[in-house]
């Protein structure tokens, strides 16, 4: 029998695990097969325990590596892959399961770690270039430049590295069934054998951190516009249309959009660790039942799901009968869950409809939206007042005014959490689009140049993202006019009218075009779609170069966010939200555009006027006339006086 | 032993053919294979010809639908499929094989036929909805839309339709591999046989015109800018890094560039009817000997390029041994040929690096490019004046115009033929985007409101396609207003400064911008390549919305026609033709954009002034005075005075 890996090094946690048992399984036989299994893990876990127990837990980089190598010998393994996503494919991850960043120091949101018996490397994207480079100095793991020209990724690279008969083991739980079809693929061709082995860094990651165990709470429909048993409704639907009896669901985002309910596990997204099937009657949500308060598994009764324990997915998969016909998104199940379904069950690849239904937001949901940008729109100005006010006396760090932000988010009741690490860069540092400035390493602020911040705030009714850039004193020309063209791209793309079906690469251009023109561009996407009080990152739509056939459909919230990066000089980055609302039907068709919804001043004294348009200049005035507006009534007397000056007519 | 299909009803023909193979069959072998195949062939015409010589060759639709479903009877065919296309993947085809045409009536460029013993079909899309619905008036032929929500293709309709156990014929000649696996997947999951059956028509279509015949001549390197000889070798380079004995070429216009020839088999299509194999020492051109003269035969053998009949390349696969690597593009091989090669080799779908190199055109390509459009803007300006001046006294049929316009660009010596069929509509008819005027029910031009007039050029150094639409008399505010929306999109795409890598799909929006803020737009594609002396429609880049992944590279030629239609009032096109060229590096990229080659005037009487910006208005006057600079030294001095005053600054 399988068992799903208990990523818990930590005796007590499995010994709770076992005693958990009682409270949850009814047959008997399943019974003595959960003693057999947690009695075995038990032993496993106190044999690795008694080994390990002298070692040092900070152990180094090249250490850990060696001790992998030791473990990778004993289990007849010739490579072993360290992914850098978790068995939901998540973006970001719960501690417990940075194993990327645990074995190679690496702590970039992108990118696979390998290790053979001579060499070990990372592969990432030029997003993190830089530095992957200063974090993987003196550990021996060497950097795989991704996507630029003549890169080879870590699959071809094995299979140029390894002779024929090598065996490659991975964590199938943390790699996806596209990645790990690629991989065999590019494998099998040089008769390389790719085994799946659970968890090996378990053994020696003493001090890893369990599983997050917070508290599961109910979306209440008043924020979230529509039931969990309408939305699973929906899901029986494509169950009967495609006569299948379960739908398996394993992103997080996704089940808690689809049980309307929200949780702490992961820092910034309000999801909670689990797994979901949705059957033809009923559905079944795997999470640790700790987590869940009586109201709660009441609420989740009433809409006809059955709670089971997390670890418990692959017993639920013993249970079901023959003949049972599976739905799954394979383009992010893990393999581990996929080649247990395919060993018993037909399984169908299917899109989720729970990716559209979720991205297309409902009236509640819009509303919610706007109601959490007037708040963040007043979280901000009062930040910026406090920037222009406190510069006067004293030196401030990037890392004390993104602080000083987010406490001023979280004055707001409703507000829950940042929806993202904010970025809080001044002067170059703002050059790196994904710059992280660490406490005492990082930029002092001064009357000059430009400061830019790109931050969120997770409400209760909504997600925001939003960056401004703003001069803290003297500018350049040439960071006014980077500032301006910026901007004009940004409201271009605000104000574009559309046809129906038009994707995001069609429109994507749209906001580049002020700078292609002066041969200037950004190395990331416009805009990526933002969930409603979940991921701030959100699929299916984007706005980008590449090829999406999504369409920006009405009710999609997307970002609008074009910049411009001068190595050792300046970064500039103008962000709103954005959604999609229907403008109509004519002869030519049905319309669609956008409507802005981030509430906060561009500051306009780093505009060249001269660059702008009469359509810029119209849509900027008429932005400001609605910024101070709704912002206005939240503010005291003398903040108004202030925000007045800031939205002033140009 | 399967043998090529003779196309030709003609016993004379097949004579002659056969009486041909004395003069290029070398083995005693091949030679006895040959007169059997050639005895066997002039048996069953002559057969063919006694049963039918009474019938009468001018058919109605129904009669030869009835005809060809007795065959279908006689063969045990449930269905037969009467494809749009040739054996060569040609959008314009021969007489010959307009088989669709033939057996529907429909005069359209893209469609497909089906006959069942109950049903006819014809497939097609929005461009001849209206079209196809008269042609097909009263035949029995219904018309199926494709492209419209809800559409059901012909491969679908049939597993419909047919039970399991049925059997659909098809000409595999005329059928693309993908179109065909396609096909076979949807049918053999409802046990329904696909049946090669080549040229089923052929029997009942008595006056089938012969294949063409005509000469083929070399199109001189002064001309091509590279030798045959070079661009074979790159071929044979493709074959070494692939470790591959042979290339096989089956479209038209890739063998013309490859071998630098050029014939009149095609309509407007420079090409010539033949199939082209490269080897690692040598090449093959499968063509009807007839066509070539001495000359051309020594220039080719010269280029290590043996000359074989048309209709011995499966003789040709019947020579070579076992373990042969083929390399060939399935995206445009016929299925027949593709059956015969996997029978015997290891065949390898491979892009054809023609198609790339082609489109990328060389220096003298270019400078070609730039003659041919002074030409070709000669004869539109004479035109021009000449319809304004015949307006005045006597009324003009759109068909008149188109044929005045052939003759004026027949003057120059270098014109070889039209490059497509002109659209001469005028009116209303200029809503249709691919009208063709039928003489005798064509409009007739008066001093008012709107002609569009979109025709080229096939000159010996270049190929021209251009569009302009020109104000006969009074306009109403709407047409001004739609003239200049339409040309400002134009101009935008032209002046559009873009990084290298970008493709048609990312830009195509730039042109329809001014178009979608005011809620318009057209059904067509923004720009498609232009082939050298070739087609006038060629891959693999175009600018529409769809998405290509082929990027706009610097010496790509394609058109820039951005349009307008308003049923039964008017319809607009401005279509120049634009070369993309490098506009250096910097530390963004490298960096692209367009020069305009088209030089021909656009009427400024026609514009709002005020729609246009001080970016356009400028582009406009340095558009024309590079027109008059251009084009006057090739006018009379009247003709010079009119244009002058036709480029004066807005």
């Amino acid at each position: 029998m399988e068992m799903l890996t208990c990523y818990n090094c930590n005796m007590i946690i499995v010994l709770n695990e076992f005693l958990m048992l009682f409270t949850c399984v009814k047959s008997p036989c399943i019974f003595v097969i959960y003693i057999l299994y947690y009695l075995q893990l038990f032993i496993l876990k106190f044999l690795v325990y008694l080994k390990n127990y002298k070692t040092d837990s900070f152990m180094t980089v090249q250490k850990k590596i060696a001790r992998l190598r030791e473990i990778m010998e004993r289990e007849g393994l010739d490579a072993y892959i360290v992914s850098g996503t978790d068995p939901h494919n998540s973006e970001y991850l719960p501690e417990a399961w940075q194993q990327r960043e645990w074995i190679s120091g690496f702590t970039g949101s992108f990118g696979t770690v390998v290790v053979t018996k001579e060499d070990a490397g990372l592969w990432t994207d030029s997003r993190y270039f830089i530095q992957a480079k200063e974090q993987l100095a003196g550990t021996g793991v060497c950097l795989h430049k991704l996507r630029i020209p003549g890169a080879i990724d870590y699959p071809e690279w094995l299979s140029e590295k390894l002779q024929s008969g090598c065996r490659v083991g991975m964590d199938s739980f943390c790699m996806s069934v596209q990645e790990v079809d690629h991989l065999k693929k590019v494998l099998s061709a040089k008769n390389i054998e790719l085994v799946g082995k659970a968890d090996l860094l378990g053994e020696i990651w003493l001090d890893r951190p369990a599983l997050p165990a917070s508290s599961v709470c109910l979306l209440e429909e008043k924020y979230a516009g529509e039931s969990a048993l309408s939305k699973i409704a929906v899901i029986q639907d494509k169950l009967k249309e495609c006569q299948a009896d379960y739908f398996l669901f394993s992103c997080l985002d996704e089940i808690a959009w689809l049980f309307n309910i929200r949780c702490h596990d992961i820092a910034y997204n309000p999801v909670a660790i689990s797994y979901a099937v949705v059957g033809k009657e009923k559905s079944w949500f795997f999470i640790k039942p700790s987590k869940l308060s009586a109201e709660v598994v009441c609420a989740l009764e009433g809409n006809r799901i059955e709670i089971r324990d997390y670890h418990h997915l692959f017993l639920f998969f013993d249970e079901l009968g023959k003949d049972v016909h599976f739905l799954a998104d394979l383009h992010t199940l893990n393999y581990a869950i996929y080649n247990r379904l395919v060993s018993s069950f037909k399984v169908t690849d299917t899109i989720s409809p729970v990716i559209l239904n979720k991205a297309v937001k409902n009236r509640v949901e819009i509303e919610g939206f706007r109601k959490a940008c007037i708040k963040d729109g007043v979280a901000m100005t009062r930040f910026f007042l406090w920037l222009e006010q406190e510069l006067g006396f004293r030196p401030i760090s990037e890392t004390e005014a993104a602080e000083k932000l987010s406490e001023l988010r979280a004055a707001c009741p409703d507000y829950v959490s940042d929806s993202f690490h904010t970025i809080s860069a001044y002067g170059k540092n703002a050059a790196l689009p994904h710059y992280s400035a660490i406490p005492g390493k990082d930029a002092i602020l001064k009357k000059k140049g430009l400061y830019l911040v790109d931050s969120g705030g997770q409400y209760v009714y909504g997600t925001t993202d939003i960056t401004r850039t703003i001069p803290l004193g003297e500018l350049t020309q040439q960071e006014k006019e980077d500032y301006t063209l910026v901007l004009k791209g940004m409201i271009a793309l605000a104000r574009c009218v559309f046809p129906k079906g038009t994707t995001g690469a069609n429109i994507d251009v749209v906001a580049r075009q002020p700078l292609w023109n002066n041969k200037m561009n950004y190395g990331h996407g416009t805009g990526h779609g933002v969930g409603h009080f979940l991921c701030v990152h959100e699929g299916p739509q984007d706005i980008r170069q590449a090829w999406r056939a999504q369409a920006i459909l009405p009710g999609m919230v997307t970002s609008d966010e074009p910049g411009m990066y001068r190595e050792n000089s300046h970064g500039i980055r103008h962000e709103n939200l954005i959604v999609c609302q229907e403008l109509g039907e004519n002869e030519f068709g049905e319309w669609c555009g956008f409507e802005t919804i981030t509430l906060c001043y561009f500051d306009t004294s780093a505009l060249l006027i001269e660059l702008l348009s009469e359509d810029d200049k119209k849509w900027l005035n008429v932005y400001h006339s609605q910024v101070f507006e709704k912002i206005a009534p939240y503010l005291t007397e003398s903040e108004k006086v202030w925000l007045q000056k800031k939205t002033e007519k140009i």
